[in-house]
Order: structure tokens, then sequence, then C-alpha cells
């Protein structure tokens, strides 16, 4: 970096943790013309913070790097040129003025989360296909049964070679899953709002964690698009063993898979996975159709049986979901408190996207992670 | 294929499971001058059959398809030209006449269980780098924590991403699993007992299922080798976050990990993931690093603390392993009966191997998947 990447007024974060220093003394030191604030929040399971902020505190920003904290109205931050979240979605913020009330760039942490979200999602797939639960429960009883039932039982269970998965939403997170997948010898079909049909569209120019994910867009040997019914429910009758979830809650997406939906992948048994939100599906409809395929004993194992074989949940509504909530019963359901995004390393990036975003805005560089207010996707992700 | 593949002679099938009539059909349709014979063992859990076989069924046979049958003496076998087995490993025959006094070719299923095998080490690692018993534990009790305990346990844990995975025995399980380990984002180190310099050398012509592995061996970023304890040592001492031993049981491998290398691999706390075979580690050691990690409260998590952070171990000495063995009470440690490599389709995948010899029988060609009887592994992984 140089000094051209110098940037001047005010950068004031106010963020659920410490601040941390090697992070932060980086940015002081690369932009010492820059006005630096630090504010910690503690924030709850609601993503509520517990203070408020007096209104004089967004008089000079130019910068806010935040995640939960936000200008109760925009008149009070008249110098803001950059809003940098700390979260990839913006479901939290799109009711709040400064998304409906201004066009001051933001810019979101998409492709930060993705390799770990990816892990969960690789995780899951195998604890269910290979059946994890019941070796971890053979373990705590100390049962070495490969003999008899326990050898028949994985003898007779298939693995993900060969299998199919579909991704709707093919962002940071879903490109990283189908690079895994690929990897695993599985055959990938993307789905997105937008056509991809050439090279350029395919591409993926958010924040990505070097070595990761399928920037150019190269993985899907087949590609899919549409916002209506017809064109969902196409993709969704290709076969699909496993179906991701990946894409952000906007305005077109919640119930996006309900009953309708359900009935198309129940003729596959389709495994359904979704590290999205929770709005995006009608879980009625899928706690029904987890319970037909428990309840239908009359196919084989996997075959011809009703329903769906099972999904792996890291989100939930309502978060945090409540103790009774019929979801917690659902047969072959993995149910995770929306941690798959979280991780040891996850902060550093984020400031690396930040950082990054602060040499754009000297430079007058078009940001990266741009949010389009009318669709909630990074511009990367969904505009190019 | 044409006419010339067409086998002459006896193929004599002794398998444990019902003749699978698609895969024997296509076999005596392609080799229609081939006499065929299929029969049907019960084995146990120690491998051993429950019953014996007359002396003069192995006179006319040409090709044995077998995994735990064989002749009690060569010269009742004069004509055998090829002994083909189902399992990958051939220490279960290393005494037997077949192996100890006999040069008919032996070829093996190596390359087969290969993705799934994978899938389990992969799978192994995320459930302990994920902390999923922790996540099925706080499932099993509705509990959905991300605001308190919850986050903070996943905001400090790390995920795999850029951490560094040592491979020692780099055939086509170590290779399965270091194409998906890439694509996660990991690094790959390489120990092979020969050295793998050249293009050639690094190559795996063995069996492999389409689209997996690392054929060209062009994954590992560095490549180690040697079949003393100094190379081992030096390997070890690498900073390797993840070891996965996926070499065969030969004379040159038992106890092949013991104080001495954990001692080494301590120093990082070391995940060790075994699917080679129990007696390529010393348990004992073993279980006392595992304790040493567990019970040193010095250090922040994984960091400077003493010994292993964790193992997964789909192999035991012995084998069933008893209820009241230490190696289940052991901390942190994944234990599963000896089922990774199982699956649907690993039938199916063995039997193309049995084609594609037969094929290469009829043209006097170089058998794939040849045991090497001096060390035990395929000349296809380890020859070259």
């Amino acid at each position: 970096m140089t000094d051209t990447t110098n940037t001047t007024g005010h950068l004031l974060c106010l963020l659920p943790f410490p601040e941390p220093l090697p992070l932060t003394d980086r940015i002081k030191k690369q932009h010492h013309q820059l006005k630096f604030s630090y504010r910690q929040f503690t924030i709850g399971a609601d993503w509520k913070a517990s203070e408020g902020l007096p209104d004089e505190i967004w008089k000079d920003v130019t910068v806010l790097f935040t995640l939960t904290q936000y200008p109760r109205d925009m008149k009070l931050a008249p110098n803001l040129q950059l809003v940098q979240i700390f979260s990839t979605g913006t479901d939290h913020i799109s009711k709040l003025p400064v998304y409906t009330d201004s066009t001051v760039p933001i810019t979101n942490a998409a492709g930060v989360p993705a390799p770990v979200i990816a892990e969960w999602v690789i995780m899951t797939i195998l604890v269910a296909t290979r059946k994890y639960n019941t070796l971890r429960d053979w373990q705590l009883s100390r049962t070495w049964d490969n003999g008899g039932k326990g050898k028949g039982l994985f003898s007779s269970s298939p693995s993900t070679l060969g299998k199919r998965i579909g991704i709707i939403g093919y962002g940071g997170i879903g490109r990283q899953v189908a690079n895994i997948a690929r990897a695993m010898g599985m055959e990938v079909f993307a789905y997105t709002a937008n056509p991809r049909t050439s090279p350029e569209s395919k591409r993926y120019t958010g924040y990505s964690i070097p070595n990761t994910g399928d920037a150019d867009g190269s993985i899907p040997s087949q590609w899919f698009h549409g916002t209506d019914k017809n064109s969902l429910h196409e993709f969704l009758g290709q076969g699909i063993d496993y179906l991701l979830l990946s894409l952000p809650l906007t305005k077109l997406t919640p119930n996006l898979l309900g009953e309708a939906e359900f009935d198309i992948l129940s003729k596959r048994n389709t495994f359904i996975i979704n590290i999205s939100r929770g709005e995006v599906i009608d879980q009625d409809s899928l706690i029904k159709a987890l319970r037909a395929y428990e309840e239908d004993s009359s196919g084989v194992h996997g075959q011809g049986r009703k329903g769906l074989s099972g999904a792996a949940l890291d989100v939930a509504v309502p978060e945090p979901l409540p103790k009774d909530h019929p979801l917690w019963g659902a047969p072959n359901c993995i149910i995770t408190p929306h941690i798959s995004g979280l991780y040891s390393d996850y902060g550093g990036h984020v400031f690396q996207v930040l950082e990054m975003n602060l040499q754009r805005l000297a430079g007058r560089e078009k940001f990266l992670n741009l949010i389009d207010r009318e669709t909630g996707y990074s511009s990367a992700v969904e505009k190019n």
C-alpha cells in the first residue's frame, strides 16, 4: 500500500467485542490522517444492543463499521460516505433509515464466513449421509459393531459420491460448498435470480478468502435461474439429492420453499440444508415433509419413500428457537443455533474487507461487497 | 470391449454376500468362454469364515476373487493366474501360503473405498474442529445458545482454513483426502516410503474412481520420504495440525507412531486420524498423549498445552475393541468400528477392478493394483 490510500475523515467502529488491537493498529498506522474511534457493544441473542448512543456521535463520521448500531435519523450523519457492516446478511437493517432513507454505500462481509459455513454444510451432509449420530451412540455405549447390524447398516448406505447438490444462491458460500462438493465427487447444479450465460456474469467479484470458492463460476455442470415459481420448480425437479439454501433473505425470498416445493423434492427424498435465514423456509411444511419420510415404511431405505430424508438448519424462526417448538422434534433434522459462520479468524477477515474499502474510498474506486438496496445482495454477487 | 478380451479358464468368486447378478451377468456375457462359479460365505467380525472348502475346488481355478478364503496349500491350485482380493489391506493374508509360498499375482481393491474413507476422514476432522458433539448435545436438550457461552465457544474456535494436514502414505485414500482438504483451504504435506521427485514417481496408477483423488500428485506443497525414524521425525516436526495415517500395515509399519513421535506432535497438539490399521499406532502412548492434553489446563485452548488435541480412529487393536478397553475412555477420541470403507457401491467398484484385470489377463498386460509381496503395497502406488 502507498500513501495515496491514506484516508481522511472519521472511522467509527461499533462492534460487539473489545478492540482487536493488532488489527486496528494496522489501520491507524496506514491511515494516520483518519480519526479513529472504537466502541464495544454487548448484544443479546436477538442482536439488539443493550444501550443507545447520543445523537451527536454520528456528526463527523465518514466511515461506520458496525453490526447492530445505526443512526436513528440519517440527517444526524451528514458526512457518512461508507457503512461497512460486520455481517453478510442485511435483513437486520433492511427497515432502518440507513437502508430505507439513504443512498450511502453499504458494504457487507460477504465471503468472510464462506469457508467455515461451507465446513458446516459439508459436516452436516456427511454426518447425515455417513450416519455419524449412530456412530456416536455406539461409541458412547462402547459398541464395536461391524460384523452384524453395523456392517449391514454401512454396507447398504450410500456415500455422497456421484450425488447431485443443488445450490440456490451462488455467492461466496455456495461457491465454496461447490468447490468442496466437487472434490468429494459430487455434481453441482446452481440456481440464481439472474441468468449467468456469459463468463463475466458467472464470475464472483466479492471478497473471497484466497484458494477457496469458485471465482470464475466454472464448477456447476448446469446453471438455472429465475425469480418465479415455474423457474424454481424446474430446478427442483432436476433430481437433486442435496439442496443448499445459500441465498440472502430479501423481499423475494420468504417462504421460497413451501409445500409445493417440498412435494417436488420429496420424489427424490432430498436432504435440505439451510444456512440462509429461517424465513426462506415454511417450517410447518418442512416438519410435515420430514415426518412423512419417517412414517413411510413402504419403500426400502432411501428409495420410493415419501417426504424428505432429512435437513440441516443453522437458522430458524424464531431465533432463539423455544424449547417447545415442534421443529426440535422433526425427524432426521440437524439443528444448530446460528453458529456456522463463527470462527476465531472471522474478525480478522472482515477487517481486511474494511481495509480494502478504505483504499477504494481514497482511490474513488467501486467498493467491494457493495449492497444493492433493491435486492439485498452484494452487487459483486448478483449484479455483474 | 472387443472379443480379444474374452478370457478362458475358471473364475471362482468366494465372497461374503449373495451373488450380485447385474454385476456377474456382465462378466458372464463379456467372457462367455470363462467358467464362472460363485459361492457365498458368512464371516464374523474377526474375518474368519464359518466353513472350510474341499481341496478339489481349487484344481482348475485360473482367477480367484475372494476376501477370506484361500487354498491351504498352493499345490492344490496349479492353474491359478490371478488372485483378486476384495479388500485394500493385505495383512489378513500376509501369512497364508497364497502370499508366502507363491508368486501368483495378487491384486487388491485399492482406490475403491478411497472416496468414502476420505468422507469419514473429513467428517471426523470437521466434527472435532467444529465441535459437532457439543452441537448434538445442545440439540438433544433443545438448547439454542448463540448469545452467550455458545457464541463465545464458536467465535474462539478455529476452522480448518489455512491449517496443515500431513498425510503418511499417499495412495488412493491419502490423495482423495488431500483433494478435499485443499478445496477446504488447507495445506497438504505428504510422506511416502520412497522419494517422489519426478513427475512420474508422483503419479498414481492404481484404480481410482473418476473425478476424485490427485492422480498426478500435484497437491502436496511439500513431499517428504523415508522408512527410518529420522526421516519420519523430520516430517512430524513440520507444524502438522492434522496427521492422517493412510499407509498399509506392513512389516515396516507396526508402532510407526509411539511415545517419541507423539512427543514431537504434542508441540502442535496435532489431531491424529487413523484409517490404516490399529497396529500402526502404539495405543498406550496415544491414550497418554490424549490424557495429557485434557489434564493440562495451563494454556488457553489449543495453545501451549501438552499432548494431542484429539484423535479419530476407525481401526484399533484388538478388533472388536472390548468394552473395558481404556481406548474407549481416551479424551477427545472418535472411535468407529472399522466401517469407514463400507458403502452401497463398494462391490460394484471392486467388480470393475476385477473386470479391468480380466481384460489385462487376456491382453497379457500388467495388472491394475498388483501387490508387491515385499512391501504389501499395490505396485501402482509404491513402485513407479
